[in-house]
């Protein structure tokens, strides 16, 4: 019985990430009371964001222009490799870590038939063999994935000669060794430090 | 260092209710990795809602015509009176009860500055005169105001020999005593029916 485009816009915040039918009513009124040039100008926002955000052509990560701000402002010897352009922003929030990052778009996976190939290695490889890179982080995921794409990494960077270092595995801040699964804990075990 | 549409657009989302700067981070990505004729879409449908979702002359609802399709299919001698609009979807997902509809836009509410003469009060006094109502369901809030609003209704409508009944209050289905508040189980106990 509810009218036809108010199901259509219910529906369509459905798209988000999370969003089941009772958050998506929840948006959908709050479209209906707000002013219409409001809801014109987040539409527009969005359409707009999608048309001029590409990627970098240099790191992968989002960019309006051919090169993102980070390759165009920054000047450091240290490449962080992550798996997704949003990982860029999380390791943006940490100070003090100046880096230029390359993105894989993915991680080495072969249940999901993701073979070295199918990743960005190989503009890698050449960002490594021409730009002058002293050190690479690899910041993929602390999955099995991600681990055998750390470990893949190494193997064809050693012969470069460039150090190859691996994001620490262990317990978070603030967490309780209580909760703490196995692994993470056998990690923590395995790299302890003296103190 | 983010760049400016991106930030925009995670801005953008930030008018949603309860969507905070991680939640819109979430949805902007989201909006990243769709096709762009799936974002196009969306931004179309939520403007189109907007514009075309309209309130219905007689109930208050929300309507895309001059009458909604409550108004125009339904035939019924009870109105239930609700606060707002969207108050109309929850009622209505309760089967088995056939009533139109009154939205008040809003409830009596001294300290908001809010009296009888700022809700839709004289449109249910014309309806109740016009049309063939032999009951009135208020379902306003359980709160201070709802209370208030409802006796306010019931004082105007009694004269006019029309029934005017109350959504009943108590436990809720699937509670714990032991978690409802005093004044919910005090209201069930004052309300406690033979069995």
């Amino acid at each position: 019985m509810e009218e036809k485009e108010l199901e259509k816009l219910i529906g369509s915040f459905m798209i988000l990430p999370g969003v089941g039918y009772k958050t998506a009513q929840r948006y959908a009124y709050r479209i209906l009371d707000l002013d219409k040039e409001k809801v014109e100008d987040f539409a527009k926002t969005v359409v707009s964001a999608k048309e001029k955000i590409r990627f970098c052509s240099r790191c992968g990560g989002f960019s309006e222009g051919e090169l993102c701000n980070i390759c165009l402002s920054r000047h450091s010897k240290i490449i962080c490799v992550v798996e997704e352009p949003k990982d860029i922003a999380s390791i943006e929030k940490v100070k003090n870590f100046d880096c230029l990052y390359h993105v894989l778009n993915g991680c080495i996976s072969p249940l999901a038939g993701k073979g070295p190939d199918d990743i960005r290695l190989k503009e890698l490889l050449m960002r490594v063999n021409q730009e002058d890179i002293s050190e690479v982080v690899v910041a993929t995921n602390p999955s099995v994935e991600g681990e055998a794409t750390a470990m893949y990494i190494s193997k064809i960077l050693k012969p470069l000669n460039i150090k190859v270092t691996r994001l620490a595995q262990g317990l978070s801040l603030g967490s309780d060794i209580d909760y703490a699964d196995e692994v993470t804990l056998s990690k923590a075990i395995e790299a302890r430090r003296e103190i």
